[in-house]
């Protein structure tokens, strides 16, 4: 067995893609996800059978109260938007942000990695398509490693080097699928949309869906979980 | 009313004094306690009492499952170390370190003060008299404050410039001590001990009741809360 890692896991996509590469560089992944009150709750579902499809050898969802805090279109009741072009989505910071919630999760998963005695941490974020997120970008990355070290014990100790692995970072959303496509990831087990219709359907309009359809338009591949 | 601020609140003598300082510089102080099962739970009554006493605007307590990431004895069911020397506790990182702790209370509070559209966070680290945690030390907050202002949408759009404040960092346990009875902390409130006794007092010789005993006798004033 490698060398432990603990892989962020959301049930979409990007970190199931993210789980498949770290699976592939030989790590026994210990996936985290959480449970925070997201309107999509349904991608925790996914989380659980992508874990098992790709060979996790543990899976934990952890229950946050990020509803307490609240700020953003994916906990509170503001509304998630829909049908918007590429160039409205590299425009800013959209409602969908969770305040601070990629230094949360980090913090989880740093805490399990101390506990595990890994010194790998995965996780899917992506600057290019999408980088309207402050949290996902190359620079908040390498604040986040430089703080792991110093805020613990193994860190100070030295018995630990704490890394964090962004492989999907530089990516295209087409890029993705094709990396996800050769790792042999089920894109029938993943979840991507914000806010699923009545039916259980993908919604189509929100960013996450538009996004996803366009990555796979231009890796020419077809989605099994395409909204209708 | 003064800026907004997150201050930070166990319910121990620490954050007690340090919610006395945010107030006593004019910022409108919300507190934010965690429930993470640890063992001494009595001390979110205690931050409950000195919200209202130091009067927070605000007082939210969040549940946390770093029970099941787990690596501490202050969750877990190892033991917590008692009796130890002032020498003791000097050397190396005590069982009572939690893995990551600090970098996901600073997370929550650092989400939350966006929310509130604060750039203000206070935290009642000590890195004088017990400088065993790692994420107590002052190149921890250093590295924290600079996530901050890269991980959140008011960080990189400038609208905040986020601060940690730590006022507390320098002194010794009898100088904070002194500042809380300055600023009229009530001692009785608060509460430090991590294993109370099953007829509710401080146990007396696990590492904070010993420490809390030593600031008191040192600045020469008498805990109401002491062991018998």
């Amino acid at each position: 067995m490698g060398a432990r890692a603990v892989v962020l896991l959301s049930g979409g996509l990007d970190s199931a893609t993210t789980l498949a590469v770290a699976r592939a560089e030989g790590y026994t992944c210990h996936a985290l996800s959480f449970d925070y009150g997201q309107r999509h709750a349904r991608e925790l579902e996914s989380a659980r059978r992508v874990a098992q499809a790709l060979e996790a050898v543990d899976h934990r969802v952890l229950r946050l109260d990020l509803r307490a805090i609240g700020g953003s279109a994916l906990t509170d009741d503001i509304e998630v938007p829909k049908g918007r072009s590429a160039a409205a989505m590299a425009e800013g910071i959209p409602t969908t942000y969770v305040p601070a919630r990629n230094t949360i999760f980090l913090g989880y998963a740093l805490g399990w990695a101390e506990v595990l005695g890994a010194q790998d941490l995965f996780i899917g974020v992506n600057a290019l398509d999408y980088s309207g997120y402050p949290d996902c970008r190359p620079e908040f990355i390498e604040a986040f490693e430089r703080l792991a070290n110093l805020a613990t014990k193994a860190g100070v100790e030295g018995t630990s080097r704490f890394r964090v692995h962004t492989p999907l970072i530089a990516l295209s959303k087409a890029q993705i699928v094709l990396r996800a496509w050769e790792l042999g990831v089920d894109f029938a087990l993943t979840w991507s949309c914000y806010e699923p219709r009545a039916d259980g359907r993908p919604c189509g309009a929100c960013d996450s869906c538009l996004l996803r359809a366009k990555g796979f338009a231009e890796a020419r591949l077809v989605d099994p979980v395409a909204a209708p």
